[in-house]
């Protein structure tokens, strides 16, 4: 039989929350065995008269938590430890929404047609040629196509920023950023501070990797007007714009600029398919001229059947009917993380609110440390990176990314919940009566 | 006048696609022969009702696939069937003999299968781990699946070689392997030449690529032995080793190594298909996970459908079938470009004779400078690579690789015999006379 937790009615928690607390601490203790059957709802709710859907509610946060497994008819049962832990790690889409039907008629189509044995066959560094008439490529601008936006990052490291040269980059910064250019002994340099002599700044302009920040008109004009006076190249990474949630979209870097100085990053990999890794850049002919002999050396050429299969994906509009799923889905993903942010985060906790894209960035009040907690964190079944990864200057301890773009808002709202009572408990605004109350 | 064909707009072809099939199809049926002259973009998309830019890109796929050609100002006109030129140049396999069937009934499998979500999703750096496995990847040695052999030697050269270290490699040796390691400012020393301190020893022990030359069992103990003493990481490319035509194989130095102290690079695409960029690199545990670090700052990890689709190629018994038809002809690929060799080279002339592989290797007799002849050759319509792309220390002007693996025995003849007459022109030791009566 389960212990009876002590629930506090006058609480501003929640009864299915404290309920799901006291069961999941059970799990954890080891007082409920992997195994071992909850009672049933109507039977738990009678015996701490309860409603019978606090006592459901909190059975489903407990399943989408991976804590424990329903089976219609059989019952509720205490998963097994190492259940799939909620990731709110990695930038990548919900894998739930590929449409795997497009996708396999998309396969089937590209199989039928005639050209497949010149794409089985060796290509050329550029890329598969309709794909970058597709992506424009054009007398004036040209493409090269990618392992998808990280090699990209890495060409332009190689050729544009080599040892010993400086480049200015938003702060904090994607992890695969800073690591491709510290690695290639590259100093950055943290935006907005701007040094004569850099190389190149790269900025996410849309929905920053980890912040989800949208650049407003006025700072990329800025932005531009700078570039241009000290004859730096703009790096524009582009890959989350088309996840667009709420609000309107703002002309690109590329859009706003008339003097080529600026070079766009693509990719397929936030909008559909990220296995397969098909990103691109686009500019100037001359510098896409050096990035394709780069790519030469590097690994010849794309791959060409990938390449041939999102091009197809994207000519016969299953793209941008799948992309008008993932906003609607995105929306409900970006709603489910602020409201569980609201209600779980220790007092004083604040967070980026964006618009669009997978990522966000949540600062804890001192003197929590987001990278102390992680073990905790990851030992209740929730995984996060915490701001180190991120830090090009400025260490932030309280702050993580949080990428929501992978699960779905019910497993949000239970991660979420996860870490707030991690996060609580170590917070000095709880008071110790209260802590045991909930336990 | 050309047919005009029915292009379907509701289709999910693309219109451009459309028209090229039509063509494509009028052109080998001969209802369009050699020399017509097609209508211009702007008549044939005003009477056809399309946007000219469709016209136009119709015409640029029909120009690359090499089935017209077009001359600015003068119009696009049916290409001769036979005018596409006979390239020695690539090291690559002929596409004649793609199993188009067996391969779309390996992506149809793929399609099927349950983990197809999996695949799509985003992957781990080492690569996907069914195809880890089937490598050979183990408790004692690791496999780390890149994009084709290009890439293993770019990772090796970033992690193992870094700037200032030198590396011992054949000479002449694979520009590919040449370029990445001197842009990556390694000094490059010609073996047999043995240096004290160099970080690498770079072989390919089976059909050298571009001698065709295979180590003998004693150069191979000697090699192990010399990098033993000396500390040298061997790094073993066997990307052709599966392409033996005649004679018995000899064990790798994987095989003759007790020291683990070989690293070997193997590749799906000269077996089977190199539009799908699918090769690894095996070896020591440690070795491995700082070569697959890097390969996740480089491009996160290698696309996961193309893995999957060559894995069930190989588990499902067709590319060893496969590999049967490919070894038979090039069995005759081997014969024909001997034969015409012996039969059309100028007197003096010396070649390689593998027993395996793609590439051999052709010494003209001085004063004959294949860099220098190459033009006259490309005019005649046959294309190779000079020994300039290949040499590491000695200078071989009069010599160049002939890559047959592209070619069948018919065009490996024809292109021989066009060399042939190009290069006995040029030879001292040809009469006036007999060349008068060749031409």
């Amino acid at each position: 039989m389960i212990p009876l937790p002590a629930l506090d009615e006058q609480s501003e928690t929640p009864l299915y929350r404290q309920l799901f607390d006291a069961i999941r601490v059970a799990i954890r203790d080891g007082v409920l065995p992997p195994g071992h059957r909850l009672p049933p709802t109507r039977e738990l709710a009678g015996s701490l008269s309860l409603n019978r859907t606090t006592v459901s509610a909190a059975y489903e946060l407990l399943d989408q938590a991976g804590l424990i497994r329903s089976h219609v008819g059989r019952g509720s049962f205490v998963a097994e430890p190492s259940s799939s832990p909620i990731s709110f790690a990695t930038s990548r889409p919900l894998d739930e929404l590929f449409p795997l039907d497009e996708f396999r008629a998309t396969v089937r189509e590209v199989m039928a047609d005639s050209s497949i044995a010149a794409i089985l066959q060796l290509g050329a560094p550029h890329g598969y040629a309709p794909l970058r008439r597709y992506l424009g490529a054009s007398e004036t601008e040209d493409v090269l196509v990618t392992n998808g936006c990280q090699q990209a990052l890495d060409l332009i490291q190689r050729v544009l920023a080599p040892l010993g040269t400086a480049v200015m980059v938003e702060d904090p910064t994607y992890p695969g950023l800073k690591n491709v250019f510290e690695r290639g002994g590259v100093r950055l340099i943290p935006l907005p501070r701007w040094e004569a002599g850099a190389r190149l700044a790269i900025v996410t302009p849309n929905f920053q990797n980890p912040t989800g920040h949208t650049m407003s008109l006025a700072e990329r004009q800025q932005l531009l007007g700078d570039a241009r006076e000290q004859g730096v190249t703009l790096i524009e990474i582009d890959i989350y714009s088309a996840l667009r949630y709420q609000g309107d979209a703002l002309p690109s870097l590329v859009e706003l600029d008339d003097t080529g100085s600026v070079l766009q990053i693509g990719s397929f990999s936030k909008v559909s398919f990220p296995g397969l890794r098909i990103g691109w850049v686009k500019g100037r002919r001359d510098l896409i001229a050096r990035l394709a002999e780069a790519k030469q050396w590097t690994d010849l050429h794309t791959d060409q059947l990938s390449q041939a299969i999102v091009l197809r994906f994207a000519e016969s509009g299953r793209l941008e009917a799948h992309r008008q799923r993932v906003i609607a889905t995105g929306r409900e993903q970006l709603a489910a993380v602020a409201t569980a942010l609201d209600r779980e985060m220790p007092y004083g906790t604040t967070f980026t609110r964006p618009d669009g894209g997978m990522n966000l960035w949540v600062r804890l009040p001192a003197p929590l440390d987001a990278a102390a907690l992680l073990p905790e964190a990851q030992r209740v079944g929730v995984n996060y990176l915490p701001a180190r990864y991120f830090a090009v200057s400025r260490p932030e301890p309280g702050a993580f990314r949080l990428s929501f773009g992978g699960l779905t808002p019910e497993r949000i709202s239970a991660g979420v919940a996860l870490l707030g009572e991690v996060f609580r408990r170590e917070s000095p605004d709880v008071h110790p009566e209260l802590l045991t109350a909930m336990v």
